[in-house]
């Protein structure tokens, strides 16, 4: 059928009001051909023709028209209708859409969505990954406070089924914006005849939906509350954020960090789940960089290849030396960065921080310094002995001020502090504990290489 | 005043009900006389007599008395007066009145305590550390299952004010065993003459206090509750323990493996404000350790001075290949310590789990050894290089193997399997790496050695 005659014949039917026939017709246009028809009709014939089209059809169709189109026909569907249109609309397309309605347009698409779709359209929904945004909830109780307590309790009662919680009750204005929060307790003891505006304080605290997900388990673990309202960036309440949630994400953010302060890509399944193919993929990454990091430990001996053919000795404490700046270095990169996600370090501290690594360094250096000494004076002699016990106290000086530096530095990278794993730090430490240890050698023996 | 005398006194002031004539002889009694006086006067006159008492010597005089003598004091004071009681013992000696108690008196003393004092109890309640006893809190709302809907709302609401939830309510039988839980919303919705045991669906989940803190977070993170109900091993329902305590164990205990992967003694302060003498305290520890397990390193490769006289190049390669054990084997440590704090990967999965490690180790090593073949090759010849390629697949797989049962041992000897610290792993893998390395450097070029 040309696009005119289609025109035409739809026109005719519309008018009318042979709706059978429509839909017979409707079924054979395709749909890319109704948003032109739609310029060329009026607001109810608009809305008539989209309730002729079959379902799917009507999803693909509403899917090609513009943003005050689409607007404009959600304004008049019933909510049925929504609910049908947007089960048929592809993923992206219904992200796509609740992407460009204001907010709240959006919040109430979303609560006609059932949960698995709900899920989909908040994954999809232009929140960044890991926002705050991807874990909302739009099941929730809000009250507006012009209300008296008896008609904000009949709100509440009528929602409660698919409110997530009921312990907190949240308040807006008139433009959906979030002025308050109260306690259910509260409204409970409140006298009928009240105002909702009685009963606030002004006292709230929220999170915004572009904020990163470990803002919600900061935010959690600070108020002790159950659930946390989400506002875009207008404070209108978009959904709550609820402590099961906030619970998973506090796990998952451990789980990655955990794994990579293991140098390795975080997994996202369970362990033995986890295809083998998939676990040699993300840890294979890690290890081949580090091997090519060790290679400049292999770099720094070569070096050296003369005081060492001369004095052999100085090859046995070579690992234990090395291992010793890493350990240092990756336990101080431990402590920074898991002091990082929980917020208790941030960029301003790092001269603080390294002053009292240096001070903790020089300590612990002292003290395996004093442990290796005799054991290398058995071994090998006064003249080694030295040689260790010095270069150990200069190894986890450096190797602990690297760990401790290399998080600030991949933070003020913009980078995840996380990947200064054991390690990383332990193979940088390395090359550094190579050279030290090397020089002082060189430094002290000299004389018996040549 | 002699024992005798004062018995005689005291009896005769409580016959004649000279009050104020008592309290003036009980402030000059010692407290350790009172037990035996308790032992001759009825049940009236011991609270009479009690109630006389000046405040701190009724809880010294409490603290004496035995369990039968408690018990039917408290069962006679009021709440006021068991507050007082309670606050004015010293916490040991009301932890232990507290253990004496069935649960249902535990619960409602607790219930008496200020917030503080609650803590401290149940800290020192003889719950183990990191139980699930310790995370309780005695304000939960429970009804009776042979109240009326209307009954069980009348006391869920005057009981809301110290309820840490109403999400959920609790119905318990006549001894106090937990029957079910029912959510709030469904008693709202139920009619008023309903009875609660009409609500009842007999499907409930709940904690047993004595079990591990991270079963709180197992169970929260499966049922996506907000509180979670605790019993004792009677069923008796004891407490809650509601998400935002879930939510920070989630949190300490990611820190304390955090901390533990990186050999060190979890920190129980913010890194920041932890003095450095108590970091240097719980770091030095496992680096003195470790020093002396990478002696064991150093003792193999003097085992092997003379092929490393000869063939220095060896050296070169060695920090490499050692740290690439070590590296695979803290990857597979730090996988499956995460595993199992998850409870993923249990005991029976050790065999299967080390038979996948072996798979993806053998494509590791051989991943590494193609990448340091190439250097080997130009830098130091075909023999080297065969040497370094051979080397890195067999230290791989044995890291690996090393980091993957470490912690199943651990967890075997009833150990923290996360003690398996990277740095720990990457030690012991060092030792197998030179002894390996060496091995295979001497057997295949053991003739340029003589």
């Amino acid at each position: 059928m040309t696009r005119n005659l289609a025109n035409e014949i739809i026109h005719e039917m519309l008018a009318k009001k042979n709706f059978g026939e429509l839909r017979d017709v409707l079924a054979r246009v395709s749909p890319e051909l109704l948003p032109p028809l739609f310029d060329t009709l009026g607001k109810s014939d608009r809305v008539l023709l989209f309730r002729s089209l079959p379902r799917d059809k009507a999803a693909d169709a509403f899917s090609f028209l513009d943003d005050a189109h689409q607007r404009s026909l959600l304004a008049d569907l019933t909510d049925k209708e929504t609910a049908d249109l947007l089960a048929n609309l592809s993923p992206d397309d219904r992200t796509f859409l609740l992407e460009e309605l204001p907010a709240a347009a959006t919040q109430k698409l979303l609560g006609l969505l059932d949960q698995d779709d709900r899920k989909v359209a908040l994954t999809l929904l232009g929140y960044p990954e890991d926002s705050v945004g991807r874990l909302m909830s739009p099941d929730f109780a809000s009250v507006r406070q012009e209300m008296t307590v008896q008609e904000a309790m009949r709100h509440i009662k009528a929602h409660a089924q698919d409110s997530e919680t009921l312990n907190m009750i949240y308040v807006t204005d008139d433009q959906g914006r979030l002025i308050d929060d109260v306690r259910l307790r509260r409204f409970i003891a409140a006298p009928d005849d009240a105002k909702v505006s009685d009963l606030l304080d002004g006292r709230f605290v929220s999170l915004q939906a572009a904020q990163h997900r470990e803002a919600a388990v900061r935010l959690m673990k600070q108020t002790g509350y159950f659930a946390l309202p989400v506002c875009d960036r207008d404070g209108v309440l978009l959904g709550i954020v609820t402590a099961d949630d906030v619970l998973d994400v506090a796990v998952e953010e451990a789980t990655e960090d955990i794994h990579k302060g293991g140098a390795i890509k975080p997994l996202e399944t369970p362990l033995l789940a986890t295809p083998v193919t998939a676990l040699y993929a993300r840890r294979i990454v890690w290890l081949v960089l580090l091997v090519f990091v060790n290679i400049f430990s292999g770099a720094g001996i070569a070096a050296y290849e003369e005081l060492i053919e001369s004095v052999v000795a100085l090859v046995f404490f070579l690992p234990l030396l090395i291992d010793s700046g890493g350990n240092a270095g990756s336990q101080a990169s431990t402590l920074v960065i898991r002091a990082m996600a929980l917020g208790e370090v941030k960029m301003k501290h790092y001269l603080f921080a390294v002053f009292r690594e240096l001070r903790v360094a020089f300590l612990l250096g002292l003290s395996m310094a004093v442990a290796v000494f005799a054991v290398a004076y058995f071994r090998s002699g006064i003249e080694v002995a030295q040689v260790v016990a010095i270069s150990m106290v200069a190894i986890v000086i450096i190797g602990s001020v690297i760990g401790m530096s290399l998080p600030f530095i991949l933070k003020k990278l913009k980078l995840d502090p996380a990947t200064a794993s054991a390690p990383l730090v332990t193979s940088i430490a390395d090359i550094s504990g190579v050279l030290i240890y090397l020089a002082i050698a060189s430094a002290l023996l000299g004389g018996l290489a040549e």
